[in-house]
């Protein structure tokens, strides 16, 4: 997108915003303006270039872009002519089902074209053969797994961890929060539970899941309202607790749990009705004083523009995954900025997305407090000689050599196959 | 989704419509009364039944969702425990890449499940194993040839048409235009084209490409200049014209553009800024009297409501296969009816598309003047007895028979060979 068009569409949302408006009053006017300038600062920040070139003097051109598989893990590797190569654990309940879209309509754009120029690319493979009608999850996890083999290898060549590539180290350590998978059990079980993931990480932080996945009936409200207290109680002021709904609710149940939410000092309530519901998840973040997060299953960066400027969420969470890789999340986290809101990725199961995380909070200063850590037990095995990637008080290290900074255990490399689709 | 759920969720926009309007005057608050109306007709509308169970006296119990493959083709087939049969052509090029979706992810669901409950399984495939993190072109896809094919079976178990099935036939008949696939050639050789394949079919309404696919620049719009009133003169004054900018322009091109064709008496513009950027295409909508055309990438019911309520689109045009089948398609075209605006389906290449809208257009009476009809080159052999399948004069027959009413080429079916991902 050349500049004349992006001022063009930025000058579009402007005066929309204006139209909508009533001109009969001066604060309408100034709202209108505000709007207008709060616009054209995301559209400028969805656009400024993440990756940081001038670390890189000689081109890095893309040899080979493979899929691998390994028992149930499938990875990525980039290797450039020089015979520099990157490596990074893909997302593999996906890519269960999604390697031939990796394999045969998006690692062969990438290949032979020089990694300094990934954002460019990461727009290129988008609008080749018409991908963009491709867009969500499916397509952005094999993007993701691609972009994430190459910012890997484009860290090994130029001697840095990727948060130095990707704008450049805020933070060293990051503050983690365990998050429960359950639903359904009984109140006294889920405390239970959650009392030993807090256990095992000291983490300062947790969430757990309300209503029913996509729908709630008695017996999830019930729960939702007996955990809500309990949580408080249990794990005493100093915690900070999220809720995530995953779109069970509608406006009013959404409202009256959140009230309980709010009166037990909760930190946020996520995707309080189904992810696509815009205009209610708006009229339920205008209803609440706890802030709404949303962001997991959006595909579009304009998306998360419009979620922002409309106050729809003030936590924004792409998944680092499922949004296509840390550079197109990170320019998402720099709207969020620009409105002075957190961005606070999702994260999915599998790969290693605990270290993809790290890596994103180690250069994006408003990324929220505490980050997710799912533990180790699915993940690719890797050595790492910067940090024991574990939660130690709620805090993990986050690795500081170049790339990811770790080693993938040279076991699960050798038993490694070349996926052909 | 229950009854209770779709009331709340229909008062929260309803009040979410109130409260961002100004209350002053009385015609804000008619203005908001109107909008809140019109918002519980259109979920009326998204919630209501398609299929007619009332035509089947017993269950129809699914025995086997297989995907087969001959040649380039792709088919999915449908059996019931009592031995009858479905068989509908998938979305060849998709499916290239997509089929362990199919296979794996989507197929399984449906297997035991009795057909007439199509459309409680269709919302059930949507929530099992978080799919509905999947919405997009890849899910919907592979659900739309499964949704097909057992809508061919019950068709067959029924001895009617799908029309019939999905709310009755009101039209034996389809007008059909034809669209050029054509950017980047001289305004004279697209005349030819476009000369060419409207006496092929005898159209009264042809659609041709404007802008550079998701771009603009001055090669482009040199050409969008000067095909307008050339296609007009050489057509003249009874031919129907639509144009597809396929989000090439930004909002100032796409008035200025929109301007011309409106000049020339065209019928819709077709996508005048990339799909995602709502808030542009609503400005664009507001500045022209053309109507404008949208909906190609919508995976989303409650995205299609919104673009339906907020007038950011006249003409709606889900893609039946990219949409996930005929059902939910036309859900959409009745949110349409419910606002008195048009649905008219976008058409994917491959697989039997035109047969498909061709069935839309039989029982939806809002589905807009002209359907798309691609030509039979690359489709796969299929034998009718109740239509020739061929546009004469711009019309063709609808098929009369049960289900898809055709009859897939043996010698087609004889190298079909199960595809097991």
């Amino acid at each position: 997108m050349n500049l004349n068009r992006r001022r063009f569409l930025q000058s579009g949302t402007a005066a929309s915003v204006l139209g909508s408006l009533s001109l009969g009053s001066v604060s309408a006017q100034t709202k209108a303006k505000r709007a207008s300038e709060q616009a054209a600062k995301l559209a400028v920040a969805m656009d400024a270039p993440v990756l940081r070139t001038e670390l890189f003097k000689q081109p890095v051109k893309i040899a080979a872009i493979e899929l691998l598989k390994s028992g149930k893990h499938f990875l990525v590797r980039a290797r450039s002519t020089d015979g520099a190569e990157g490596l990074a654990g893909a997302h593999d309940a996906v890519l269960e089902t999604t390697y031939p879209i990796l394999v045969k309509r998006i690692a062969p754009y990438f290949v032979g074209r020089d990694a300094r120029e990934l954002e460019k690319h990461l727009h290129g493979v988008y609008l080749k053969d018409s991908n963009y009608k491709w867009q969500g999850l499916p397509f952005w996890v094999c993007v993701a797994g691609v972009e994430l083999a190459i910012l890997d290898l484009l860290g090994k060549v130029a001697g840095q961890p990727l948060g130095e590539l990707l704008g450049g180290v805020v933070r060293k350590e990051v503050a983690v929060y365990r998050a429960s998978g359950n639903r359904g059990n009984a109140p006294e079980a889920e405390i239970e539970y959650l009392q030993k993931i807090v256990a095992e990480t000291g983490a300062q932080a947790i969430k757990y899941r309300l209503g029913a996945r996509m729908r709630y009936d008695d017996d999830s409200t019930k729960r939702d309202l007996a955990l809500a207290p309990l949580v408080r109680k249990t794990f005493g002021e100093q915690m900070t607790i999220y809720a995530d709904a995953n779109g069970s609710y509608d406006v009013p149940q959404a409202i009256r749990i959140g009230r309980v939410l709010e009166a037990h000092k909760f930190r946020f309530l996520e995707e309080p009705v189904p992810f696509d519901y815009y205009d209610e998840t708006k009229q339920v973040a205008d209803s609440l004083k706890i802030p709404i997060a949303l962001g997991e299953q959006e595909s579009s960066l304009r998306s998360f523009r419009r979620i922002i400027e409309t106050g729809t969420a003030r936590i924004v969470q792409p998944d680092l995954l499922y949004f296509g890789g840390l550079t197109r999340s990170i320019k998402v986290a720099r709207m969020a900025a620009a409105a002075g809101l957190e961005c606070t990725p999702h994260m999915s199961g599998g790969g290693l997305g605990y270290l993809y995380i790290a890596h994103f909070a180690s250069c994006v200063a408003n990324c929220g407090p505490h980050q997710e850590y799912k533990g180790d037990g699915e993940t690719l095995p890797v050595e790492c000689a910067t940090s024991s990637l574990k939660s130690v008080k709620g805090v993990m290290k986050i690795p500081r050599g170049p790339g990811l900074g770790v080693t993938i255990d040279p076991d699960v490399l050798k038993r490694a196959v070349v996926v052909t689709a």
